[in-house]
């Protein structure tokens, strides 16, 4: 099916009522409570599905998915340095590829259509996510300390990687604790030049801010600011021990966070993400998963409601960050992190759209769509995925899976021997 | 099907390894590589399903699952008396047995086979949970404060409630601040001379604290002590105000604590379980989802992931809470607390077991099953539930459910008007 082609989808719930939305373009044309349109796929939802903006994940490492369980409840260091590197090390483009395939996969099966990505070979997950027909924003990444980095390099790897509708580029300098402060002047001017998004780990523990003190003597925000990083453009993940001060300067500099609440957990960071600070200072916030080795798994859903619970404690009050804002985090607030045409269902829109099994046991009895997508809901409720105006997944079925997954299993065997 | 059949599970995964099981009369009889008996009922796994014991819910109150999504985000006060409480005084025992049988629906179709209640209409209750052929302790709840309640009466309810095979009776003061001294004192004995377990919540919040100092000049564990109530067939919930004196004091009385992360959480009830206090002094801590109006799902599986989770944040430790701890809280420290011959799969045990859909998409590529059921999974991994030798869900299927969901919604609709 060709992106010209026209979709017709009929009986779905906007709000708990029934209407039909019909797609063409990849745009969302029309939405009504009929809609008669002689239309190439026609999706009838018989009033026994809600439809949902496609879920947006702000921060991934997909192709870790090859790691998932094989390093839970340990130190940091001795996590990475025993368990992640080593394996690491030896991941072939092959590894990445089928790695990539996979976590899109898994993220199309829990409604997710758009992440934004940070790892190896960037070129070939490029790839990987242009045939899984979802949207991604990959970066080049940077990571000059201590192994200088020659810039021209990847002034060239750019030059040779082609972007597509769906699959864009970044520009990813890994930390302020592994880039070197010449090159992520550099990252800025040519950000800038090319238009590119800027994605960064940022404040995610204390010794973070320890270096950057200790090297820049200012905090992370201030240094970053101070060398222009902070752009529309700038997405920065973790932020988890960002001061009100620092929360000010990404607010005028209209930045966006991204919130990885599990994995700032699991992986003992020391802070809960400070939500209130960035409300008040008028801050985008989207939502992340992080890596499935640091997770484990793809699913926004649940990271939802671990991200609001999470606030609900640490601001000591029931009411902090409601259902309805942390399904903000997930769709609308990620459209605008990464300049998407999507995050909402109304005409004009990307026809970007997930559906839902009303049926799942965790929907019912229904008093409240939102709450129950927020708290009780996990990716399984996913029936349906339309990804710039072409189904990609029918009835949780999705194209060539059984290859993908056994493709996967194989690789991922092969790297823990 | 009666108990007294003969049920054969083959080629499923134990630890990996492909293994028949052969229950008889509601007991693991035997496992082995190969089992040639002659059964009424055979699973084939064909080496894609996994067994784990059948999950253990340790506090619940299932007929709120009526209220699901209808009272997020507000403070305690509002959301008892505004929401939950005027709609609690109109439920007939009606409601309560749908509601109760969808809970229960709910807990099956997410692997768990008993589970641990205090809510109203006990009798009632009891019986949906018998006619769903899963284990439950239904407590016989007592609130006598402000409004004095007549002891007879709860004898005379006890005397006339017929305890089953898989459901049991408990007495259920509610708290230290809605129960007398006096009564207190009573339930004591009644629960001694009738071998019951005692379920009461406990140390939730700081006010119960305070109101224990005011009124008891002591902390609420001590005060319970000292009416003889800590006893090893007492389970408390939530006790996240518990400090170190008073943990000691359970450790020693041998008392369980059931642990309920979500709901904790949701309600901001201001502080985080003291699992590291629990493990110092050997008590027995078992998981809990509470209702589905403070959780919003009945859902160990994710509990499991909150519940390691904000340990590892509260004691700044990667490794705190690991992955095979938290399952022991959901399946054998739940059997300890409840006196269950269940928790664990081997000869001679309960026939309590839980498959897993080895295939579904969080638990790929599969280095590590207790990592991925703490950390990946949702219940939507459970394809097929046994309790006490019968298959009560064979994949995903669970007879009469369709009945059950449409009284369940008829209801909840009905109580919201």
């Amino acid at each position: 099916m060709q992106k010209k082609d026209k979709l017709l989808i009929k009986n779905v719930l906007l709000n708990g009522k029934k209407n039909d939305i019909f797609c063409q373009n990849g745009i969302i044309q029309k939405i009504d409570k009929k809609i008669s349109k002689k239309s190439d796929i026609v999706i009838d939802c018989k009033g026994e599905k809600s439809a949902i903006p496609g879920l947006i994940n702000g921060h991934t490492h997909s192709a870790m998915s090859l790691l998932r369980g094989i390093g839970d409840d340990m130190p940091l260091k001795e996590w990475l340095e025993d368990r992640i590197w080593p394996i690491e090390e030896k991941l072939s483009s092959d590894d990445i590829y089928w790695g990539t395939k996979f976590a899109c996969l898994e993220m199309i099966k829990n409604g997710i259509l758009f992440y934004n990505e940070m790892y190896m070979f960037p070129e070939i997950s490029m790839q990987a996510s242009e045939k899984m027909g979802i949207r991604s924003v990959t970066g080049l990444v940077v990571m000059d300390v201590p192994k200088p980095k020659d810039v021209k390099e990847i002034e060239k790897k750019y030059q040779k990687i082609k972007e597509t509708e769906l699959s864009k580029i970044s520009i990813s300098p890994h930390s302020i604790y592994t880039v070197s402060k010449e090159n992520l002047k550099w990252i800025v001017s040519f950000a800038k030049k090319n238009n590119l998004i800027i994605h960064i780990h940022v404040s995610e523990t204390k010794d973070e801010v320890d270096f950057s003190i200790k090297n820049y003597k200012q905090k992370p925000i201030n240094f970053l600011d101070s060398i222009g990083l902070l752009t529309k453009r700038t997405v920065m993940a973790h932020g988890v021990w960002i001061d009100d001060e620092e929360m000010e300067i990404i607010g005028k500099r209209k930045s966006s966070l991204i919130y990885n609440p599990t994995s700032n957990l699991k992986l003992a960071v020391g802070k809960i993400f400070p939500y209130d600070k960035a409300k008040k200072y008028k801050v985008n916030v989207a939502l992340g998963t992080d890596g499935s080795a640091s997770n484990n798994n793809l699913d926004l859903l649940e990271e939802m409601k671990i991200g609001s619970l999470i606030q609900k404690y640490i601001q000591n009050n029931p009411t902090a960050l409601p259902a309805q804002e942390i399904l903000d985090c997930a769709t609308i607030n990620g459209a605008r992190a990464f300049g998407l045409n999507s995050g909402i269902i109304s005409v004009g829109k990307n026809a970007d759209i997930a559906l839902i099994n009303m049926k799942d046991i965790s929907l019912i009895p229904g008093h409240n769509l939102v709450s129950d997508l927020a708290y009780s809901a996990s990716g399984s409720v996913i029936s349906d995925l339309i990804c710039n105006g072409l189904p990609i997944m029918l009835n949780r079925k999705v194209e060539n899976e059984n290859r993908i997954i056994s493709e996967f299993k194989k690789r991922s065997k092969n790297i823990t021997k």
